[in-house]
């Protein structure tokens, strides 16, 4: 793996040997909703409160991905995982029925890319061969933690966004290791060279085996601009887009802000 | 790094080069107080709210241990943070006058050694040569968050814990590129052999210059044995500590439980 002034440039190229995303009614009416692997009609899933309904959608997206991926939870090595809730309660009560070495993270709306990022450096580094990768979040506990609880009957501006009530999980996997993977694949297990991100050979026998992997990331860093207006965080979050997302690493792939 | 039936060793022996822990004034009555850096006896630390004076805390420790170690933040890689507050905002408020790609992470009372192991791990893929571990706690938004605000004027009982009102911070570094090495540290730079955490030389020289290092670690997972004392979240811990503290980690290393 090489840091090249701040692109984290992955080097075995994991890979995504597995995943799920589990979601609500609202979002399973919506134009992705052939896609979703599970989609939960009752707001509560069957729990007493909202906040274990959330914990409960982690806990099947991690299941159904283990599942299509064809993992026993002894197969994975790592887990890494966060929500929006206080103490990221809805990942620890999620994982607590899987005997995975368990890692929290907290990243807000970066908590998928946190965690895929945290999982990818274990694998790189040896400390794991597969790791799964989880985030969730519930409209019914992100209203109640960030603005009111729905009980109030709040009003919001119709400009207000919606937190997706869902969660989605997948497992990283160090090239060459799963059963999964096709024969040419296996072929790179035993020798894949440092430069291998770059190795058009390797990029292209992802491509003909349409395994999405992670070719490279870039952590961001906290940019705060004052913004405090709760209807509209992802104001709060857009100069950090653009200073790392767009001017920092964008234009270092190409691409124009 | 290998991955040795859960048991992380870590072959670039990534040590300690800075470090800080500023404290309240409790701490500072108490018989380490000689070893803190700084004692800080306004519970607000000058600030509005509790929570703002828990931040203050790990914005000053890490700056400490930036300054101890002679780093600029620009030296640095990767933070890796976390709190015991809802949405780890201490961590996040402290680390935002800090241009440094930052890594949220919430481990409750772990949340110090889960960021020493993913940072060691980020420094063992080569995604970071110098990273920032930070954690903090606040005896009074301790006392808000999980049992009552201070302000209710709630009785303990006697035997309840105390949170610790402080920060701790510390820079883990690969070994072999601190200018504060010792010469013949510096000389093992160039070819660190893959077995390098277990050679004896490297041991020595470590020992010599009186640098703590990471040796390995073990990941913890979830074991709930449904304690909801919250006046002895010990309670709660306990079963995780024996499992794999004890039980899994301990006696591979020859330590009887």
């Amino acid at each position: 793996m090489r840091n090249n002034d701040g692109n984290l440039v992955f080097e075995r190229t994991p890979y995504i040997s597995g995943y799920a995303s589990v979601v609500g009614k609202k979002e399973g009416e919506g134009p992705l909703r052939d896609y979703y692997d599970r989609i939960i009609h009752d707001s509560y899933a069957g729990k007493d409160t909202f906040e274990q309904a959330e914990s409960e959608l982690m806990n099947t997206a991690v299941r159904v991905a283990l599942n299509k991926g064809e993992f026993t939870q002894h197969d994975i090595d790592l887990a890494c995982c966060g929500d929006l809730l206080n103490q990221c309660v809805a990942s620890s009560f999620a994982m607590r029925s899987y005997a995975i070495p368990y890692a929290g993270v907290y990243g807000a709306c970066s908590t998928m890319a946190l965690s895929m990022i945290l999982s990818a450096t274990a694998i790189e580094s040896g400390a794991a061969k597969r790791a799964v990768c989880a985030a969730s979040s519930h409209y019914c506990t992100a209203e109640r933690q960030y603005r009111f609880p729905l009980e109030y009957g709040s009003q919001r501006p119709p400009t207000a966004q919606w937190t997706v009530t869902g969660s989605g999980a997948c497992i990283l996997e160090k090239a060459g290791d799963s059963h999964n993977l096709l024969n040419h694949h296996t072929e790179l297990k035993s020798n894949i060279p440092p430069s291998s991100g770059d190795d058009p050979l390797l990029k292209e026998n992802h491509r003909e085996s349409q395994t999405p992997y992670l070719h490279s990331a870039r952590l961001g860093r906290i940019i705060d601009f004052q913004i405090t207006d709760q209807n509209n965080m992802g104001a709060a979050m857009a100069p950090a887009v653009v200073k790392i997302g767009i001017k920092n690493n964008g234009i270092k792939h190409g691409i124009k802000p």
